[in-house]
């Protein structure tokens, strides 16, 4: 690891494979487990940072896809990198641009090379390839990188997963090679698709490149929920104990209790902002549509037991209001507690790990349906 | 005045009619000169009531033709006041929704018992009338409540401004024997066009029922600026010394510089968050578009004597990112700025006033042109 990076565990559960840890990084801790908000376009939707840092958030993610195309790497990098850029001073992570290409852009081609597709924005060719995901993402400046990999889609033939699992590793070395800053730590991302073997088989391979953090990339691509919690089941304990694990993309109550029960430490989802701009709340493990008539006259907070700024200040009435009348102020709002819920729902099972109560204050969330 | 409101003159400028003073409410006091942001829908557009206080905004104004609309004045009594619904400690004041009628609503009918006109969300008959509006006022609970005027458009015939204003006037004696919450402090509205003799008599008219408070309405509805100045030029004088003066819907610098010369107290404009919905900063007088290329590698705050959150926190280029972006933080980081701006402007020239040094440090703005 790094000289600026460690990780040490603090506690485990005696029943999961469940830990609580503490990952330091140059701008700051994070203690695990714990859900991070995700950044897209150098902000957390509706939040400005002050906003981001009560909500608990301590890592925040940030998509290098989106920004190379928009404002692009130079210019964050004039701004004095992306932490300076975007006022956030705590850790950031910013992701390799794999998943984008491969979920979101049209008229690619991937070869060996790299990555090559049109700007969304202008229609000029974009390409990608390890070196220059690393390029771009030294340039962004976060203090976790990821290795640029290949996401084959759900479903996907044994063939085509073996073939992108495959590359996945070939490109991790390439990454390794382009990686030459000592404030950032790389990560190496962990593909293969359902098939279990080809995951624990990837791992195996990750593993010997002695990173100082692994995810599991590839998942909430379509798959069904339980062949996903299989999945994580299968290469959590393969990956190294002592270093952090990332469940890419994940942020489901369920999933991310699972996915703790098996070792992840970490989790990144866009779905409590989205929700925030639908007019959403995600209380007590519900959605609650604020638009709904039961709101416009409840006078209470949208949690009673929530300490974040909405809860403590405005009724449920008052943002079933502002969602009608559609101000932004709702958008922000329902963000607060969105993310402030998700964060929270990491950090309650953190203390539980802390004290030894996982299975008993959280066992509604682990049983194994298959 | 009622028992909870004072208003205390704290210095006079020797050479204008500007005076500093301070205005106490039920909700905290009021250092005049001061520019008061707008919160139409119960909330000052994308601004948390913790960012709204750190703007430097006291009193905040809201809209009784709107929330009568939505979400309607019961629930927002049920709420506790608006003061409650919104979440704003601060003085808040009310317009009468006279204004809005005459210049938002369509098939409106207008008899000496009120205004009928449709609603633009359901199309259902709306009746306003003195009663009515002070009603609907009492519910929602400001500090400060308006009278319900008939605003005159521009341009209107001698006759039909005669009309309207003394309507007025007769709607006034009604609005207060409506008024019977002494929490609440009752303003009258000046109205007479752009007629300075009719502007002169209907202030006198006003004077006799010695409110606690008094408006020069009717104005920025077409005139040409030099019209509007004048009009303030000759009625403010009429207006009682020793009472709030409030300019109702104005705010650019000339216009409240000049307006502060003649001794007016209060201005309201939704001028700083709409600008910044559109994407532009007030900087140093001008309209800044933020879009605009020369922003996107300029990495200086929008002012840096401003002593906002965004000047304090972000650049030029990060806010035209988000801007180019969409991204809603944008309008947030604009709105905190621009209201700042306007409020710092109005609270410069107090400071000039309590210095007597308005004429030297705001001369600029307050050559006559006519
Ligand atoms: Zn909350
Ligand atoms: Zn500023």
């Amino acid at each position: 690891m790094p000289e600026s990076f460690s990780f040490q565990i603090q506690a485990r559960c005696t029943q999961t494979q469940a830990r609580a840890g503490v990952f330091v990084t140059p701008h700051g801790i994070v203690e695990t487990p714990r859900f991070m908000p995700v950044g897209t376009l150098a902000n957390v939707k509706t939040l400005t940072p002050a906003q981001l840092l009560d909500t608990g958030a301590q890592m925040v993610l940030s998509n290098t896809y989106h920004l190379h195309l928009q404002p692009g790497e130079k210019i964050v990098a004039a701004a004095g990198g992306l932490h300076k850029f975007m006022g956030w001073n705590g850790p950031i992570l910013t992701d390799s641009g794999g998943f984008q290409v491969f979920s979101l852009s049209e008229m690619r081609t991937v070869t060996e090379a790299g990555v090559r597709f049109r700007s969304p924005h202008d229609g000029a060719i974009i390409e990608l390839s390890p070196e220059r995901s690393i390029e771009i993402q030294n340039q962004l400046g976060a203090d976790v990188i990821m290795a640029f990999d290949e996401c084959p889609p759900y479903p996907a033939s044994r063939e085509d997963v073996i073939a992108a699992t495959d590359r996945t590793v070939r490109w991790l070395e390439r990454c390794i090679a382009a990686h030459n800053r000592p404030e950032a730590a790389l990560f190496g991302i962990v593909q293969g698709g359902v098939y279990p073997d080809l995951r624990v088989a990837a791992a195996k391979k990750l593993v010997e490149f002695d990173l100082p953090g692994y995810a599991i990339g590839g998942v909430s691509v379509g798959e069904p929920t339980d062949l996903m919690e299989m999945v994580v089941r299968v290469t959590t304990p393969i990956l190294p104990d002592h270093k952090p694990r990332y469940l890419m993309g994940i942020g489901t109550y369920r999933e991310m209790a699972q996915a703790i029960a098996s070792g992840i430490d970490l989790f990144d989802c866009v779905i409590p902002t989205r929700l925030a701009r639908h007019g959403a709340a995600l209380v007590a493990g519900e959605r609650w549509n604020l638009k709904n008539a039961q709101f416009r006259e409840d006078f209470r907070p949208l949690d009673p037991s929530c300490p974040c700024y909405t809860c403590q200040n405005f009724s449920r009435a008052y943002i079933s209001h502002l969602v009608r009348a559609k101000e932004l102020l709702a958008y922000t709002l329902l963000s607060i507690h969105n993310v402030t819920e998700l964060i929270r729902f990491t950090t309650r099972i953190r203390d539980a790990i802390l004290s030894d109560r996982m299975t008993d204050e959280f066992g509604q969330y682990l049983q194994v349906d298959c």
